[in-house]
């Protein structure tokens, strides 16, 4: 744990390719101890600062006695503001001041580490002689069988469908508008939510990963090189859809458009749909997040990765046991060998890794634990993947490449997305924009005081429409309930529109996503520019060689005119005094031009 | 002018650097094409429907009789709506839903030059054998003269002070509250403004010159192509800074902050800000915008470029042909080259040209017709740049160089802010987002009819703060003025604050910009995705040049020793074979280092 992984032994022994993914990964192992460490500082610092926030005060403070709308229609009663007082605290501890700062430094840090690898791996490059490596260009020779995956596809089509069948029967089941079947239906479905969730991301990878496969086949690429590439955009596009809906599910769409009390929308006839807890939909976000961070990352992958192979195999090498019992002939390495899984790529890790860089920067605002959640996983899976390559598959081929290939790209895309994922999650997720707005432009005394009145609408029970309203409830003498949202009150003239204080703050929110979107495009390209590509130190040792290789290559020919005079020698050291003497340079994909020649 | 420009021949005469320049002018003369064509016809557009526009029918409507709030305090009379008609109509023309779909169409159409500029320089690069050229560091060996700099920089900021307080004065003058000095002087300022504002942008100019060459100096950068590149950022920082700072303010300052009636922001004790006819700014940007379009751009840089160089030779010529006589010696070609203008390096033509592009995309949301300007002007200074390098300067000294260097940032720099201003003066200069709020949120009937009272706040004559209101008015029985804005009426309880109206449309302005600035990158980033660096037939060939590379360095040595025994032919053939007969290739550098040896 304590050691820097031998990446120069690594190439030797797997290849350029699987050499620069453990490269990569180191480097963004390391890079990830800084935001880890102030993610911490930013949660420390809300625990610490949480009982001078004068909101969760408020909402926490019974002698306010706000009583709030019925969250569903008929069964469901009133509710006191005070009840979700550790939701509100506990949303506090993820959305204050602090994230916002530390939001602005990510996109910082997205940007130096995609420059940092970039020196690194100019410098890898470099020292294992790929600078002017050409691209091979081996043709596709597989026939596409276009008639069987066409079939295929249609077989996971269908079992999409029956999923999607089953989830939508489990949904309407816990929206039933019947009071009985929901009361004892919402238990359940809550606690089964997280696993159907779970079941249903991990059935449509595989077909997300099959539909890749197909689309791309039809495409015809000509080049295996090509046909990667092609492959990999595509099944990274669909599976970081399928890894990231559910997030941004929660934080830009759950109840954004379940209308009001009195006015609610109703889906299918007549289920409304869900909203968030009053302290926001933050909170759900953090605990979505830390639980695919936590449970898809370090359980999942880990598991699936590691231990079932491994059970597998033992459980292979004991049936082969007995098999040796009968067959009476002792076990080579080679038999031993071939009872291992087969290495399928370093795709899957690539992707693997790569979705969690996805989770680390585009909700790191709402989530500053993130990155140290990943560090934590990382140091485990390196060392793993390790394992994994040198003892639990059969050894891979060794691919030659010059870089890390589209994944680049992949990384550089998810970070620009970052800036605008990050702006809106502070503007519409977070309560930072109109918290600041009642500070400036609301409050009587500028302080807080006062935010959580300011923040919650009047109702006037008259108005339920028929049979929605609480058909028995514990409060007496209730005539107006309150619900999240700024509209106008009953008694004003539009009552229920949309207030000026809903208009100018959403004006404020989306002025902070302009304002946020451009200065963190602003620094990150400053970023950019200041790093240079390539590492001055390697500049002027290319230089140098550059020259050496010159020098050399003119005064070649006077050598070989010398050595001429033994005809035989000559002969032998021709052409492979340039290949072994000369220093290495920007023409060493000659090398197997010129071997092929002698 | 029908003839393309012989870029191999002026690379041959002048070097690269002045090749590239006008490769890359070419270029851009080429792409300015379709935008002219399709500017045209979005002001075609606009010419055709503008009978069908409501708001100017309406702000032409005498029958609607709206009575203006007066323009300046006390001597000012209230006015007619209808008499700004004119006004109206012409902003119509700059201001239409094409104007929105050309400012898009402009961010990819940057994109799309950048990127085939790319192309284009890499194939140059390939045909004049620059491909692997090193930069040559040229170190400084002047002696900055720090004393003596500082010192001219002192008085040059005495000038610049100077400058400033005599505009201070003439404006000052202007906005005078003394009635009749005002009325006297109004018209006198505003036929002076223009030439004002020339004479002070460049006299600033040359200022900003030695500023940046002074900032540089002090840097103290170690090679002449280090100077160059931070002198260029600079002083294009600075001038640009210059030639844009009256479009900013126009688009984006002027009346934003100038207050309502009854509450107008005063400066200086007593003068009022000013503010922009009702028609909106807009149409004040596209006149400012042609005026330099045309002014300094055609006439300006071409008479001073060319005209006053011809005069001041010919008078030169005149002189020496006097001299002449009292010398009594036939005058060599030398001697009249050398009464020609010193030659002074290619950067004042890129800045020129490029400060250019900067009024093409950065504001072509207000004036579709900047491309078809900017062409025309293109197309006669192509001609006379090469009429001046030819006939009028001494002949420069040819400088290699590899790509256009600092001057591509800077284009893509601007590019990258012009999605941002479009964005901008669309948003918040133009009346594009007003118009499509009150269509879609506050039409009764869902057509534009009813706007020009929309958009038109009331405003009690009673509440002019004393002396403000009209001393002599001709209309008589007003009790209500209007003003453009989004205010409540006076008989509401809020009376002049910000209305629901105002925060709505700021909100839908603010969307409009995130909206967008988004799509514009994304599609320019898809066009830069899209269309390679290295043109395919280019690619190919240089894949077939290496690979001769490679085939004759393998047999090379090999015919060096056959050829060796003849020694004396060796010896001379030896290094040169591969110089000369070598295919063009990423080594043909070394040709500087192998002459010396040899």
């Amino acid at each position: 744990m304590c050691k820097y992984q031998p990446v120069d032994l690594i190439r030797k022994y797997f290849g350029e390719q699987i050499g620069f993914y453990f490269a990569w990964l180191g480097v963004y192992t390391q890079l990830l101890i800084p935001p880890s460490v102030l993610g911490i500082f930013v949660f420390l610092y809300g625990i610490f600062t949480v009982d001078d926030n004068v909101p969760s005060q408020e909402t926490c403070d019974n002698g306010l006695n706000i009583t709030m709308c019925p969250l569903c229609d008929a069964v469901c009663d009133y509710w006191h503001l005070s009840s979700v007082c550790s939701q509100a605290r506990a949303s506090y501890l993820f959305d204050n001041g602090a994230t916002v700062l530390f939001a602005i430094f990510m996109s910082l840090w997205a940007a130096l580490f995609l420059e940092h690898w970039k020196r690194r791996q100019m410098y890898l490059k470099h020292s294992w002689d790929l600078t002017s490596m050409e691209d091979e260009e081996v043709f596709m020779i597989k026939v596409y069988k276009m008639t069987k995956n066409t079939k295929s596809e249609k077989n996971i089509e269908e079992d999409d469908n029956k999923n999607t069948k089953w989830i939508c029967m489990l949904s309407v089941w816990s929206m039933n508008p019947d009071p009985e079947a929901k009361a004892s239906v919402r238990m359940t479905v809550t606690t089964t939510g997280i696993i159907l969730n779970m079941l249903v991301v991990l059935v449509l990878e595989e077909v997300y990963g099959a539909i890749a496969v197909w689309l791309t086949e039809i495409e015809l690429p000509k080049t295996t090189e090509e046909f990667e590439e092609r492959l990999i955009f595509k099944s990274f596009f669909l599976k970081s859809m399928n890894a990231f809906a559910p997030l941004f599910y929660v934080a830009f769409f759950k109840g954004r458009f379940a209308g009001r009390p009195g006015d609610y929308v109703y889906i299918f006839g007549d289920y409304r749909m869900e909203e968030c807890a009053p302290p926001g939909c933050l909170i759900e976000l953090c605990i979505q997040l830390s639980m695919i961070m936590l449970g898809k990352q370090l359980i999942q992958n880990n598991v699936f990765e590691v231990l079932i192979p491994y059970v597998r195999r033992n459980k292979r090498a004991a049936e082969d046991a007995e098999n040796d019992g009968e067959e009476q002939r002792p076990r080579q390495q080679f038999d031993k060998d071939f009872t291992l899984e087969p290495y399928e790529g370093v795709s899957p890790e690539y992707m693997e890794m790569i979705i969690q860089y996805g989770f680390v920067t585009l909700f790191v605002a709402s989530f500053p634990l993130a990155p140290a959640f990943a560090l934590l996983n990382n140091v485990i899976e390196i060392r793993l993947d390790a394992a994994k390559f040198v003892t639990e598959v059969r050894r891979p081929d060794a691919v030659r490449c010059k870089d890390i290939g589209i994944w680049f790209n992949i990384l550089c895309g998810i970070s620009k997305f970052s800036v605008i994922t990050n702006a809106f999650v502070i503007s519409f997720t977070s309560e930072f924009v109109p918290r600041m707005m009642f500070k400036f432009m609301y409050s009587v005394n500028g302080t807080m005081s006062g935010y959580t009145q300011h923040s919650l609408s009047y109702f006037s029970v008259n108005n339920f429409p028929n049979g929605t309203a609480p058909s028995s409830s514990l409060s007496t003498g209730v005539t107006m309930c309150r619900y999240k949202d700024y509209r106008d009150p009953p008694w004003e003239k539009d009552a229920y529109t949309f207030s000026k204080e809903y208009w100018s703050i959403l004006a404020a929110k989306l002025a902070f996503v302009i304002f946020f979107q451009n200065l963190a495009m602003f620094l990150s390209m400053l970023v950019a520019w200041m790093v240079p590509d390539v590492p001055r130190s390697l500049r002027e040792q290319l230089k140098k060689e550059n020259m050496m290789l010159m020098e050399f290559l003119v005064n070649h020919d006077e050598e070989v005119l010398s050595k001429a005079r033994s005809p035989k020698q000559s002969m032998i050291f021709g052409p492979r005094t340039i290949l072994h003497s000369a220093p290495k340079a920007s023409w060493m994909s000659m090398t197997s031009v010129s071997t092929m020649h002698t």
